[in-house]
This record gives C-alpha cells, sequence and structure tokens, in this order.
C-alpha cells in the first residue's frame, strides 16, 4: 500500500499544496500517470473550480488529474486509475457522497491492491478508521463514520495548539482527549500544517517542519521529529 | 413552550454558569423545583462531579438538579420533571446515549407540554432540529443528527469571530457558509459567549452582552442587539 497523508493544502501566505508540491511529485513519479481526483469534499466552490486549482499545481510537475464528477462511470474511472486523489474541505460531505456513489469501496480494494492514494485534510481523514477526528461541522449526515481504513490510527489534520483568548469552547488537545475516552483503544495523530505522513507498504514516516503529537488515552502525549520510528502506529 | 438556550457555561475567568445565574434563576421562579439534569455531554469527568458542579451554582438560587443517571427509570424521571435541564460536553455523545434511552421523545414530549427547558453549549444545540452546527468533534457516531426540534432555526454555540493567526483551517463563519450552501432553508443563529437566547410561546429575546450573529443562504449576515426583534427566527 502506498499513501501521502497531507495535514492541509494550505497556511495563510502559502500557494495551493506548495509546501507538498516536490512531495506529491516524488510519490508520484515521474511517468504522467492517469490519476483520478475525488472532489466532494468543496461545499463553497464548484468541483471543476476544484479540479482546476488542483491541475495548476499538479502541472507544475507533468501530471494532471481528472475529477470523477466528470466521469459516466464514476467506479470505472477508479478501476482504471492509476493513481487516486482525494482533496479537503468539509470530510461529512465528501464520506455522504462517497458512501451514496458506493466509492468507499471501490477506492478501497484499488488502494489495497497498491494504487497510490493521496490525501489532504478530509482526504487524510478518510484514510483513517473513521471520521471521528476530524474538525469539520456536520453539515450533512453521512450514512456511517466508518471510512477507508488504510491505517489504523486516527490523523488529526491541521493540528494546532492555539486557542483564541478568553475562548470557552474546547481546545483541540481536549477535543482528542474527549475522543480517547470514548475510543481508547486508538492511536490520534495530531498532523500539524505542513506536515504529512508516508506510508510504503510496513514503512510509514514523517515529513515538515513541525513535530507530530501522538496520544494514546492513558498514555503521555509525546512529540515525534521527522525520522523517529512511528512503526508503532501500523500495530 | 418555554426554553432558555444559553451559549456556554463560563468563559476563563468566570465562575461556572456565573453569567447566565441570574436568568436561569428568574427563568425557573421561586418555589424550588424537581430539576432532572440531562449528564450526558460530560466525557472526560463524572456525571457524579457534573451533578455536584451544576448544583454548586444552583444551590445559589434555591434550586438544585437530580441527575437522571441516578433514575432506575429514567422516562419516569422525565415524566414527573417540572423543568429539564441539558449541560454542555460533547453534542455526539449526548445524542447518542439519549436516542439509546428513548429521552429525545420523552423530553421532547414534556417540553412541548410546557415543561421549562434550560440548556448550554450542547444543550442549546439540541434544541434545534439537527446536532449540524455543532462545534464538537464527531467521537462516537448517533443514530441520527435530528434532536429535539423545539426551534425551527439552527443555533452555533461558542460563536467566535477570531481564528488563529496563520492557520489554514476554515473560521467559524466559513464552516457556517458550508452549512448554509448543503441546507439552504435554514436560519443560523451564532450565539456568541455570554448570550443565551429566551422562548417564551411565540416571543423569543436575545440577552446578553454581545450581539447575535444571524446566517442565511443568499441573505446578507447581519447583527442584531439584545432587544432587536427576532420573530422571524420562529417562522
Amino acid at each position: 500500500m502506498r499513501l501521502l497523508l497531507i495535514s492541509n493544502s494550505a497556511s495563510p501566505g502559502e500557494g495551493y499544496l506548495e509546501k507538498a508540491s516536490e512531495h506529491i511529485c516524488e510519490f508520484l513519479g515521474n511517468r504522467p500517470l492517469n490519476i483520478v481526483f475525488i472532489p466532494f469534499a468543496a461545499v463553497t466552490y464548484t468541483y471543476d473550480e476544484y479540479e482546476e486549482k488542483v491541475n495548476k499545481r499538479f502541472s507544475s510537475f507533468g501530471q494532471r488529474v481528472v475529477s470523477i464528477h466528470r466521469a459516466q462511470r464514476p467506479i470505472d474511472a477508479v478501476t482504471r486509475a492509476d493513481a487516486i486523489v482525494v482533496g479537503g474541505g468539509n470530510t461529512f460531505i465528501l464520506v455522504k457522497k462517497m458512501q451514496e456513489m458506493g466509492l468507499l469501496e471501490a477506492i478501497r480494494e484499488r488502494v489495497l491492491g497498491g494504487v497510490p492514494y493521496i490525501g489532504w485534510s478530509a482526504g487524510s481523514n478518510v484514510a483513517c478508521p473513521t471520521l471521528c477526528t476530524t474538525n469539520d461541522m456536520p453539515i450533512v449526515q453521512p450514512r456511517s463514520f466508518d471510512v477507508f481504513n488504510f491505517v489504523p490510527f486516527q490523523i488529526n489534520p491541521h493540528y494546532l495548539d492555539a486557542h483564541p483568548e478568553g475562548h470557552g469552547g474546547e481546545t483541540r488537545e481536549q477535543r482528542i482527549a474527549e475522543y480517547l475516552v470514548a475510543n481508547p483503544n486508538r492511536w490520534v495523530v495530531g498532523l500539524r500544517e505542513g506536515c504529512m505522513l508516508k506510508v510504503e507498504g510496513t514503512q510509514i514516516s514523517m515529513q515538515g517542519d513541525k513535530t507530530l503529537r501522538v496520544f494514546r488515552h492513558g498514555k503521555e502525549t509525546v512529540e515525534l521529529k521527522p525520522g523517529q520510528d512511528l512503526h508503532f502506529l501500523l500495530q
């Protein structure tokens, strides 16, 4: 299995997918591929606009995605894909549409068979067992919170330490602590902006200029640097 | 129908329910009531602790809640209650437990029959048609996102304008904009901390020292002061 799970598309002041660009390029290789793009996390902009934004970046390294909303037979498009890319946006609407279209099963089968998978934000979240560590608003109800289950741990994308001063709402750390009480047998990985996880078969590594914050119920929360061993997450 | 829907229990530096205290006291009246408390939004502390925290405040104005987790027959406790109080915490776990125990229907019936209802944070959110405008992490999956539907609009509790600098995640306003695209026929009310909505039959009013931010798809977002007309929200 080959996965590139990116925290976010861009932080303020960065170009779209700018930071992840060289990693995506290297992950996909030099040969132009038939890449299927899943745009369904988009809510406040069109799928056409989303595809164009992604292609503006992908064309800089000689690749091109085709958004699945153009496909007459979406499942067939997945079956023929050389690589699958799932973009960020709202996780709930992404999962709902993929469930309705039968894409969860179709994509899962291909990726387990070795087709490279790239996701960012919501697209990384759905690589986990469930959507339960998303930051998104539940604007629609998916049939189930179960998603791809490519990795046995949960990612919290856009992980951040900051909390608005004087605000009484939960911090991100408190939210994850709640998740862990309700789900004591899962690892949660706080993937800070600008960071990504790469899985190649049984190998897993983190890239980025920040540390990874790793949570588990009843264990001390730890910060892991790029290059530190992450194999325990896959067990 | 009588509802007191409070944004939050406390902002940093305030005592628990301190700001809402006089409004809760006035809403319940002087006679000591049989008040049932729903503690199921608690995740990282016990129901006993939650009940105690609430009673510390309620005792200051001569009232006392009994948490439903002590009841042998929870539905009977609701049937006998003079008032119902639903505390904040995690909305998803609150809704899941209420659905499993049959409390959604039992409480709804009583409140539609005139029993006063007080909620804060998650407890205000569940007074709406759905939980879809919660800020909470979906740590467990409820059977349905449908909740009490006492009011026909959605509340976003803990509404805030601030956004961590340099962070690429969605602002609260962007999250609500996404909700509105997916649900164009609903009003959303951004209820800032320290504010509350009071419904008495066909009357609705806002109390607090901040303005209410009111959203609807295709309409200009407005800020309403305490005392301004809110009847359109109930239509």
